[in-house]
Parts: structure tokens; C-alpha cells; sequence
């Protein structure tokens, strides 16, 4: 219910001048807005039906994957069949990155299985394996310290994320994630064989979580693995004995030449300004293990549905609302930057990208600088009926982030994330661990404020994004893909 | 600390005559037993160690595998330099189940690949597999009301193992577990050609849960395999959505002839009564996934570490402790069984087994009737510097189950178990997921519920076990067993 701020019994004028800051009055037809789709999202259960269906039919869908396509097909259907307009795939060529075969063992102290899981992106080993001694750091920062000393060697990052609650988990992962991203060839600066890094969770059930690698490219190539942070607490036993663990390390994953792929598009005409754009944003590729509903299924069900819930109680906006199905934001971003460049010219108002999971819904990070916060701060109690009215400053997504970077004001939705990161690019992000009515809340809470961003007053006309001269190197800085991935 | 009702400053009398039923006052030497260990239990983290190097060195310990035998050897060797008596190995011949290669994958309505894991004992497919469709029941009987439409199928039950919380697992195992011992001559009764179980846990990261099946040897022995919770539901899902789930299953599973081992003994002889015993009692053999750390590698070292202690503070009491690491509980009980048939004719007093994890002490479940329970409660303020001071009607356990059904008093050990079933049977068993802390105080709980059992004054002289008229059966019924394993 709203809170007395937005009584919806007062009218829509501006705020008296009071020597204390005023809250601003809220127009009736947000707070109208959010009473129905929050009413809306009681009713329903057809985004988890719907992600339930391609999670089970289709299953993950790596970039380069036919499921993937299969997937973008479904979306594209589905999207006409909901009344949306220009509803397209704009085709984007995408790294195709496969598994391959993988099997390790240890060789010493003891002989045993070694589950592991390879990083996305990551070369193969010699058909024959890789057979070398394991050593142990805490941190990606401490193979600089270890020199020439980690030459001809295996190299295991064993840096503990550690122990998440809802506050606190963005700021674990980017840290702990610098292992994953940068290992490979932190070590192969100094001549080690290959890497190893523990999985990025702090909850385990012997849980093995991939995710993408960035390669130096001045530096050779070698191949990266996850273990579980079982096996990784194993190897620092060892060691702590004095014992010098030694493994085989077998990987078959290669990457074969660009696989075609879209970013599928559709749109809620704005009933104003058709020509500025609210995006809501997702990505529709997964990693190739699990069923990618939390990572990201569920953003791109939750922006669908948005769409749909607008269109079914005739809430249209002045702005066009578009919603975007972005290809391959696992593995190279090529989505967001190809959307980037074919649409950098039009007028975009802001982005809403829900690449969170999909626990119960908390609020929303908001990107932009204070003024930006502040003129959606007063909205915030309209989401109190959704638990969705938690506004923070900072946010965005990865798929946006060329979008932000030039200039558009990206928010992120924030679900509760206590458990994200328990199954994130793991087989055990599947569609059970998602509750329907968390699903359709989220999804009416995207609406909400899709319909605000497109329905609002701005100070002054649409400005157009500050598209950067090109620039000669290709790829991103690993550091900043690393925050997102 | 100890509560008013034990004030150690108190004499050592009978309680005065009183109309209320008065507080027992217990003697002085078991308060200050109880400070000792509890004391001692601060400081150390010797079990812990212990149970690490088992556990990394050795590894999981199936009965047959050389892996048992080996910490069976290392248990002996580590009670004689712990100075225990009579340190020996009581030989035990085991079944000598194989794991072999697990396979499997659903053919239809979709083609992916299906996690498995083969319940112990059960019998391998044929090398080509079986192909099948797979019919889908929520409780093992179910099956009987399908009866021959199960014909050329495989079964999956799908009993959900309710969440669990510290006072909510007992209960929930026992009925849910009987899919997974029970299911395969269930469904093999009507034709079905082999079955599949949803794992026994309520809280899963796609994990494998395996146990022994129990067969009716007057049926055809089908294979049977666990798969996790979440493919469980998945099967669900298709059936509800009117699909024929197909798969194909390879199991290489077989039992090899039987397999010598033996139970490990050791005993802290007691001062007065040496032919009067407590046993501690615990599993050394475990599943061969995971380490076993926690099912019950804890439970062993819990047991020697008791009886050290006691030692080691000369708290020597009048009767003798007997512990007693039990070898095949998990697929035969052959130890339990073994121990019974050669020591029926010893005065056995009681007995205190602990193979429910390693969590923060809680209490014991205690056997027997109510008078038994009666007698034992008002030591249990001793134990609350412990944290186990819970005292519940009602306990035990597998190994010692022969004793008790004989007529000895049995008690079983009650750490938390929120999330034992998280682990058990599981990949994740594993050394990581045990406190140092936890460990030794258990087994501080452990040593002064020995010595009070010990030393106490009893209403008579011990009485000797009713050994049963031997019986032409050779197998204990599937239910006896399933609640215990």
C-alpha cells in the first residue's frame, strides 16, 4: 500500500514551500500504476511457467549453441504473440567457446578424483594432459610475489569468497572474482602451465562454478579450471603438512570460429515521444551447465512480462519502452556492444537491466550521479506494495554498460541476492530454486518503473549519448568485465 | 558451569524427604569430572587433526576397499600410542560392493545428459544399457496401485524429504528413506526394469545423494540409482505437462565376493568392575563419495578421543569403556552383527554410539524405557558447560542395535543436525564442513556420559544380555535397517 507521502487522495500539485525539505506529491497516475500492477502480480504465474518451459525444453544456452537459437526463436514468437511492436532479432556474431571433454586427478600425495569445471573462454591442454606440482596462493595479487617460482607449475588461486548476506555480495564477488578473470595469464607471465581457481561461492555442496577468463593477449595461452572449495581447502592442507600436491589435468575445450546469434527486440510504442527509449535489459545466454534460470533466464522473463503487464492494463507510457533479449553477455559482451552500435544514435532516457537472480524482490540500484538518485528517490514508496521500494545509489548491468558509459542513466533491479551466488554459473542454477510469485513481483516491479522512467517529466529535452571515438583495441579491459560477468 | 540442582559445594547425601519429588543430588566427582573435560575441550583441536589426516590421506572407506583397511590399520596403531588396552582387530568379512561406471541420459522428451549415482549394493544394467521410458510416483507405494503398468518401465519415486530444522530430521528420514531401501523390489515385483530415487536431502546444489538398497531375494534384483532433487523435479514437470519422459541408464555396479575387515577395539580397563562394559560405539567405514568425514569418520574419532580424555585426566571409572569403531554399518551391519555374535555372553551396560554428524552438541536420545531416562536426567545440568544437555527419550543407534535389542541401554550422541542431511551419503561429505570446536567438545559430551555410565551405582548387579534363539533368517527386515542407515 502506499505510504502517506503519495496519499493518493492529494492532488497532483507541486509541494508547498516549507522550510523543511518537502516530499515531492507524486502524480495519482504512478501511484494508480503501481496499485495495479502490483494487484496484477498477485494473479499470475506466467513468467516462471514460461522460463520453466525453456528451461526444461531448450536448457542452457551457451553463445554458439543451438539451444540458445532455439531459445531467441521462442522469444521472438512469443513477444508477437504478446502484441508487442517491431519485434525483431538483430544478428550478432558470438564467440563459440566449447567444453570438451575435462578429467583430473591427483597424482600426489594421494591418488584420487579431482572434480573440475573449466573456465569459459579457456584454451585446452595437450591431448595427453597437463601432469605438473600444484602451488597454493590466497590471492591472484601473490603470484607477483612468487615470481619465476610458479614456472612449469599449476597454479591454484585459492581465494575464499566469503560469506554473503543480502548488504553484502557485490562487493565480495568483484574481488574475489579477479582470480577467475585474470589468473590464466597472471601466472603465464611467468611461465606456469596452467591454473587453477576456487570456485566462486561461499556455500558449497562440493559445488564446481565456471564464468569466463580474459586473456592477455601478449601472453601464451594456458588453460584454466575451477575445483570445488572442498578440493581447493584440500590442496592448502597439503601444502600446510609440507606435502607438495602434484595433478593431471585433462581439458578438451576449444573455441571454434563465430556462431550467428541476435539480440531479440521488442517494443511497447511510446504514446508521446516514440522516438526515446526506456530499455529493459537482460541476457538470454547462459553458461553450459544448469539450466540458466537465475543467470539470467529470469531477467529476461521478468523484462517480457514487464512489457506484457504494461501493455494488458493499457499503461502506456509517453517514451517507448524496448525491451532487450541481449545475446552473449557470458562471454564477450558482443550483445550489448553490437546494440551499442547500431542504436548509439537514438534518444535513450535510461536502462533497467534485472541480471540478479530472482529471489524475493528488495529495490533497485540506481546508476547516474545524486541528482539523478534524487529525483527517483520520491517514487520509492509506490514499490512498498512489491518490497521492491530499497533504492540505492549505483547500479546498471552489464549489458548496458556501453549504454551508461556514454551517458544513460542505468539502474539495476536488486532482488534479495542472500543465495545468488550459492548457484551462479553453477549446475545448480535451475528453475526450482525460483518461487513463482518472486518471479511476477519482480517482473511488476520492472513495469513500474519502466512506466515512470517513460512517463515522467525530464528537465529539458532527451539528451542523445556521447558516443566515444573509436578506439583501436578490440576488447575490454578485464577489470571492468569482471564486475559484470 | 553446573546449575543449582549440582552444587558441587553441596555433600554428597541423599535428597531430604520432601512432598515435591525431589532434584537428585548427584556426587561431587561427576561435577568435577564435567569441569575437566569440559576444560579440556577448550583447548583442543586433537580430533579435529586426527580426522583431517583420515581424511585427506585415506579418503572415503567402502567396505572391500583397501582405503577402510588402511584406517582401520591407523586407528589400531593410533589407540595403542593413546596407551588404550587390549588394542585389536576383530575380524569381520564385508560385502564388496563396486561402484563401476555410471551413466545415464534422457532420450526424450528432450536429449541431455542425467547425473547419477548408484544406490550401494545395487545390481549393474546390462553393458548396453536400459532403455526406458520412466514412470513417475511420489511414495514407494504408490507402486502398488500402479502395479503392472510399471511393467518394462523405470520407476522414479519422488518423495520429497521435507525441510528439516534441528528437532525435524529423524522423523523425516525414516518415511523417506524408504524409496531409495525398499523401492527396486517394490517396483521389481511388477515387471519395471529398474528404478530411479529422488536423493534424501531437502536441501540441494544438484548433489547426488547415495545409501544401500535392501533386496527381497525372492525377487528379480533391477538396478536403482539416485538423481538429484532438481532432476526429480524436472521428470515431474514434463509428466504434469502430459510429456513421456525416456532415458538411458548404464550402471557397472557389482558385488565382488566378500571382503575381509574387521572391527577396531580398544578399552580404558575400568578399576573395579573391568568385565563390565560401556562401549562406545561409531562406523569406520563410509561411502564411497565424499570423505566421510561427517558419516561417521566424526563419530570415530569422537570415541577415541573420549576415551583419551578420560585418560589423560585419570578419570578412570570403575567399569570398563570399550570403544569400538564398527566396520560395515552402511551396507550390511556386518560389524554390528559380528561384535554381537562374540561378546553376546559379556555384561554390557550400555552403550553410547554417535553417527549423527559433528554439529554443536545438543544432547543425547536415550534408550531404554522411562525409568532408564528417568535415572540419567539429572546429570544433565553436567553437560551445559557443553552445550549437551538435552536429554530425549528415545536413542540408540545402528551398530549397537543387536545390543540393544538384546536388552543393553543404548544412547546415541545429538549434535545439531540441521544440516547433516545436507551431507549425507553425499560428495559434500566432507572434513570442511566440521568446527574443530564442535568436534572435541562431542567428544568431551561423549567422555562424560562414558564416565558417568561407568561409574554409577546401579539398582542390582548387571544383567546379562537375552541373546534370541538363532533364527534360519539371515538378513534383518529392509524397515529395521532403513531407519538407521
Amino acid at each position: 500500500m502506499p505510504s502517506p507521502a503519495v496519499d493518493p487522495a492529494a492532488p497532483s500539485v507541486e509541494a508547498p514551500v516549507d522550510p523543511e525539505p518537502a516530499t515531492p506529491v507524486i502524480d495519482d497516475k504512478y501511484v494508480e500504476a503501481g496499485r495495479k500492477l502490483t494487484a496484477m502480480a498477485e494473479e499470475d504465474t506466467r513468467a516462471y511457467d514460461r522460463l520453466a518451459y525453456i528451461s526444461d525444453v531448450y536448457g542452457h544456452r551457451l553463445s554458439g549453441s543451438q539451444a540458445l537459437e532455439d531459445t531467441i526463436d521462442w522469444a521472438l514468437e512469443t513477444m508477437r504473440e504478446d502484441g508487442l511492436a517491431k519485434v525483431r532479432k538483430e544478428k550478432v556474431m558470438v564467440p563459440h567457446w566449447v567444453r570438451g571433454e575435462e578429467q583430473a586427478a591427483f597424482l600426489a600425495p594421494v591418488e584420487r578424483p579431482l572434480p573440475v569445471l573449466t573456465l569459459g573462454m579457456s584454451v585446452g591442454t595437450p591431448r595427453r594432459g597437463i601432469t605438473a606440482e600444484v602451488v597454493v596462493v590466497n590471492h591472484v595479487d601473490e603470484i607477483d610475489t612468487l615470481g619465476e617460482q610458479v614456472k612449469g607449475k599449476i597454479v591454484l588461486i585459492n581465494m575464499a569468497m566469503p560469506p554473503y548476506d543480502h548488504d553484502h555480495h557485490d562487493s565480495f564477488y568483484g574481488p574475489t572474482v579477479q582470480g577467475r578473470t585474470q589468473g590464466a595469464s597472471r601466472a603465464a607471465k611467468y611461465g606456469a602451465k596452467a591454473v587453477l581457481v576456487r570456485s566462486v561461492t561461499a556455500h558449497s555442496l562440493r559445488t564446481l562454478h565456471t564464468g569466463t577468463l580474459v586473456y592477455d593477449e601478449d601472453l601464451p595461452k594456458i588453460p584454466a579450471a575451477a575445483i570445488t572449495p572442498e578440493d581447493a581447502d584440500l590442496f592448502a592442507r597439503m601444502v600446510a603438512r609440507g606435502e607438495t600436491p602434484k595433478i593431471r589435468l585433462k581439458l578438451g575445450a576449444k573455441l571454434l570460429p563465430d556462431a550467428e546469434s541476435g539480440n531479440a527486440i521488442g517494443e511497447l510504442t511510446g504514446r508521446e515521444l516514440p522516438d526515446e527509449y526506456v530499455v529493459l535489459a537482460c541476457h538470454i545466454d547462459s553458461w553450459d551447465v544448469g539450466d540458466g534460470s537465475t543467470d539470467d533466464g529470469s531477467g529476461c522473463l521478468m523484462a517480457m512480462e514487464a512489457a506484457l503487464m504494461l501493455k494488458e492494463l493499457e499503461l502506456i507510457p509517453r517514451r517507448t519502452v524496448r525491451v532487450v533479449l541481449y545475446t552473449n553477455e557470458e562471454n564477450g559482451l558482443r550483445g550489448g556492444k553490437a546494440y551499442f552500435e547500431a542504436h548509439a544514435d537514438e534518444l535513450h532516457v535510461a536502462g533497467l537491466e534485472s541480471d540478479s537472480g530472482a529471489g524475493a524482490p528488495w529495490g533497485f540500484g540506481i546508476g547516474g550521479d545524486q541528482a539523478q538518485y534524487d529525483a527517483l528517490l520520491p517514487y520509492a514508496p509506490l514499490f512498498e506494495g512489491l518490497g521492491a521500494h530499497n533504492f540505492t545509489l549505483g547500479g546498471g548491468g552489464a549489458d548496458i554498460s556501453p549504454l551508461t558509459q556514454a551517458g544513460m542513466l542505468g539502474l539495476g533491479l536488486r532482488p534479495d541476492t542472500s543465495h545468488y551466488f550459492d548457484l551462479h554459473h553453477s549446475p545448480a542454477d535451475t528453475i526450482d530454486k525460483i518461487a513463482p510469485y518472486h518471479l511476477e513481483r519482480n517482473a511488476a516491479a520492472m513495469a513500474l518503473m519502466a512506466y515512470i522512467l517513460a512517463e515522467r517529466e525530464l528537465d529539458g529535452p532527451a539528451q542523445p549519448l556521447k558516443v566515444p571515438e573509436p578506439e583501436p583495441e578490440p576488447e575490454p579491459e578485464p577489470e571492468a568485465k569482471a564486475e559484470n560477468e
